[in-house]
């Protein structure tokens, strides 16, 4: 595996060269005032691209699955009623993280390719009128399926149903990438990592919680100590930390934020589409499917490509890094083997985006699937030639 | 602050450049073949460090206090009882986490200033006739008085009481800086970061489990997802990981044990001890004590300065920070405002100890203590002088 | 202009990650032993890559065109006579700067496409009887066009006359990435530079004399004290250095050297050739010519390309640069706004190379050319794909 | 020789880490419009700290022996008669290198430890009725001996003499350290590298002429082309280069310069001298003396210390090098064994030198010199104790 080639895995992204030296960072006594001086900005730029004002942002040495076991032991007790669709491999284990944690989950199943059943979620809602459920879990974006969900359909759903539950968001592979309005969408719970759209190297994560979920705090009886969000505000009040932080992340997530920021929201989230669009129209010309169902589903920061009957989709993965050292994502849990991915997000301009796929095309065509030499690359190059004015303005 | 001058805080440490570049990688595709050849030697470079061959190590994206929490949630279940002694801040963390966890802590009070009163655990255990002690937790270095304790008379205690409990000691502040032996004491879970003995930056948790402790995991019920060890071991048996590793840290790690090893780990602990051996020479020089009662609970990693009566320690640290751009630590809990805290542990050579041991100095005369300027630097140059054979295998 | 993307100038070329962190090493005394450690190894490397090993190699804070003054200062006088063809912008400039420095050149002209006539310099050689020829003048690769020269019949030619002239040899852009063999051919000053097929950043003159080259350095009469190679010769028989050396770029070199003689020169060459011919595929495709006139003075490490009559070659540089992020190279003199010139040397890969391709063909779409998207990617792809063995072990 | 420790040598100096990183750039292409965005700052930032607004700055990849060389190449002509005093190394060089160039060199003997003999200098030009010398050579500081010399003393005196010639100053160990005023002072030629004041790696000369030396360029006839002012300001007028520029380093000149006039250049020579004096206390405490004679000629950015009659002043550095790993700077020339040389110069703190000093007594007490531990250290102490209100604005 070469280093000299972008990577295409939907995270960890490609990062920018001056987020890495953000997180490079020689050692600071997190208890001078220093400190401070990264975290609150840091803190502050994730409320502004996730598009809240009142949530309090909380940033733990970890990762999105510590931030999905933030959200639910802060929030919920031991005993308490979940709701949540399985539609891919990441939803399926954050409802498996549930009831390893002693909560009872309503699993709604949904064909992996799909969105999450807004109608299903408000129907049972309605039913729970003892309003047993204490919190909707949704999957803004199935990485492992390609699939965007729409969570302001979800939010319907509770109020149709006049339903108090929280509302938990894993926005892991969306949030930075895809838009996201924590306040507009009346999220309790954000849940995102510091690979991804932030475009830094894994090792945080990142939780938003609304007013609402903070007052779920005290109540919450499920242990937790490491990811206690009451040490974390106490603390930063104080522009302290409850143990050591990650300093060199929390530097370079200030400076993502500074980075996203300055390139516009809409301008982050329009390349990452343009990009996306490119990759949708290769896999057109290739005559191949996503495994998205639909286009509105499909998902700007990953696309999972469904390979021919009988084909194995791993091994495209194998061998694009094999011979062309090139990552691209495999298949996971029921589509596996069936499916390769492409990781479209982070980091990434057009140009780097056309390597992948003539590499996807070379590889495709080295295992024997019927694929024309510079197709795919040629309806991308449609795609990038026509957004001209978007097209300069890349992120560093 | 300054950044050209070295810290002198208890970690996190002084960096050596080439463990920062280890750490600042590229993004790799942890799901490749490449991630198992950083994942093993990182692991089978930490048991030697830990001088254990049957224990397992398991690495997290977190901290030492996720590292305790691993260490607990793994093996223990609500209601289970545990006995600790609680002679620092630190320990008495510790025990706060288990309280939290709803384990029911028998508290043994130590003076600070005083290693573990390991006949009191003996004298405990051996009347805990019914076993009902499940595990004894022991704090090899309490960070916040500079006092290391016997982890081998914790382990005699036990013998002695022919008790099962398992042993769970944190070494975040003194394991590859001072000698740790895992498997001849009998620890059952070994605790530490990576931001101090190992010279990294913080972010990952690292933990070592003995053959009895990991027997231990599956009848344990404390919930946990994020820091099961059980998703670890299946995950690293196909070098894998059961979510999103912190690789560059994980290189970094592996480096880092390299280097330790590569000097020796015996040279590692005396240049440790050397180091600190010239800052309680300047201590005794300056006419001030250590908050360590007695040279056999000295610690090699960290010293807590007592200074005089109606002093605030703290006005040290804030001084020399904000006059002369160099950290100290501060006291903390029972000893706020009465120690401050000069770290010596990490990569550290003398020369940068004279620098930090100088400027405590301008830092008192400062503030109106009667030292005499270059009183302390004198005593320490002596010792470091006299060391010539390891002075000159400084680490890199 | 984005740095997520590759390069395609002609030098400096992409560095590999550990090359930059070679040179950018920490402040080193350069008077210390550890100076001899770096210096060494450096001048041997450089030795092996040009295969002599008679030869004396000199490195000089400088560029090419230092090393360029270097060769004619030290071993030719006021007045002498020198040999010289003229066939592309950087053999003009060679001449520019011999007569510059009061020497008599004799200019043969050569149209700019077609490579060193070898036959002219024998006809000139032969015809100087009375030795008044100092030194023949041969430019390996010419930037400028793209044109590969055959050294061995230049020496051919000498050898033919009986002429006892140097050969110095301009190998700024070929060597480290086309075989270039100094001891075999009878080279008497090569001549590059660090930012090239060594892959470092700018600002080191590698220079290298034969011992007959050697042998004229007393008698030169040309003045010169920052290049003078007898300072250097002296210097470095103690492992130091006549003033302050460029210890990072030093180090790089060293490195470099490493890098490339493991990956084993005959690879190296053999990648730079596969990855040239598929951007000749690709020329071919797009319908359009190389400035070289015939395959035998192909480049494997630029390609000039000749667009069609009428139209600003130069405007397709501008426009890669504003509108994708790429850099491409423009036409330099006589072939200025006629070509433009794709750089392929140095760190690359296949994969890099087709998000160069792609982009040229999208930027010369936009600019109204006549050329089909994804047709030139697929003619180097089918290259690219049919050439695995050597794929596969692209420079890290 | 560790790299942990700070150099104490007289350049290259240690390096703040923004300045490395500035320097360790990703490749740029020089022919692009980032390179004037790199190159016009870099060149105003340096007329700033030169106090010039006449003066026309080149940069070429180099040091500072080519930055003389540029001098005088570009400025006179074989034959040309040039008068000098050599009251150390360095100056002693300068003269080498023009009698090299076949220039006749009128030499002023001063003492090794003394000042330029400004008086001498207005005894000769005054005697000089028919202004055959055309240039007059002053080396500011002379780093061998740690001497300051009276520039403006010496531009009175070509005053007092009516005298046209040209005013050369060597100012590479000087400008950016110490206060520098080329335009009060009347320097046609100012000279110095990237390596010293500006806290840069090696790599770039760095020259000023004043419009009257830049007059003299089109009638000089000594031969140059790698170092001719005249390609260079054609070339910057287009915001290019005449050959591969050294764009890392001159990025990092532009962030120095930026550095540097943000801490304010009163601040940074301020700092300079109370580091010094700190050193010069500790050479009294030691009982030793300067090499400088006077304090009016005491350099504040290289102390060189004299040792007792009979010892080797050079196994100092070899021995601080061998056992702390720390360096320091022999004696060069005629004080070569009877000095050794403290570089206090460059990025540096109180605290960093106060390791140095404390090193120093270590060493000279391990040679059985008569030095009292502490001693030196305790004089530093309380002049940088004293000096509070600078002290806490170090350069980052």
């Amino acid at each position: 595996m070469s280093f000299q080639n972008p990577v295409f895995i939907p995270g960890p992204t490609n990062m920018p060269e001056a987020l890495r030296r953000a997180c490079d960072m020689p050692t600071l006594d997190h208890r001078s005032p220093l400190f401070g001086q990264i975290l609150q900005p840091a803190l502050a730029g994730v409320k502004k691209v996730l598009k809240t004002e009142t949530a309090e942002v909380f940033l733990f040495p970890s990762t999105g699955t510590g931030g999905w076991e933030t959200a639910i032991t802060n929030c919920l007790s031991p005993g308490d009623k979940i709701l949540a669709a399985r539609n891919g491999m990441f939803s399926h284990r954050w409802i498996d993280m549930c009831q390893r944690h002693g909560l009872k989950v309503e699993v709604v199943e949904a064909a992996w390719g799909t969105g999450l059943p807004a109608d299903r979620y408000e129907e049972i809602l309605a039913a729970d009128t003892n309003h047993e459920i204490k919190a909707v879990l949704a999957t803004h974006n199935e990485t492992a399926t390609g699939v965007k969900s729409d969570i302001a359909a979800v939010r319907r759903a509770l109020n149709a149903a006049k339903h108090p539950a929280l509302l938990f968001v894993d926005g892991v592979s969306s949030i930075a990438s895809m838009d996201f309005r924590m306040e507009e969408w009346g999220v309790d719970a954000a849940v995102t990592g510091s690979q991804k759209g932030f475009m830094l190297p894994p090792g945080l994560a990142i939780i938003a919680l609304s007013p609402k979920a903070q007052a779920a705090v005290e109540s919450a009886r499920l242990p937790r100590t490491f990811f206690d969000v009451r040490d974390m505000m106490k603390a930063y009040a104080n522009n302290a930390y409850p143990y050591t932080p990650a300093v060199g992340l929390m530097n370079g997530l200030k400076q993502s934020c500074d980075m996203l920021l300055a390139e516009g929201l809409d301008n982050v989230f329009a390349r990452h589409h343009r990009i996306a669009e490119g990759v949708r129209a290769a896999v057109r010309a290739w005559g191949l499917e996503l495994c998205a169902q639909t286009p509105d589903v499909y998902s700007d920061s990953v696309s999972a490509i469904r390979t021919p009957e009988g084909f194995n989709a791993t091994g495209i993965v194998t061998h694009a890094a094999a011979k062309y050292g090139v990552a691209f994502g495999v298949g996971l849990g029921e589509v596996a083997g069936k499916v390769f991915r492409i990781g479209h997000l982070g980091s990434l301009t057009d140009v780097m985006m056309l390597s992948g796929l003539a590499t996807a095309e070379m590889v495709m065509a080295d295992l024997g699937l019927d694929i024309q030499l510079g197709s795919g690359v040629a309806a991308a190059q449609e795609v990038y030639r026509s957004d001209s004015a978007i097209a300069s303005k890349e992120a560093a």
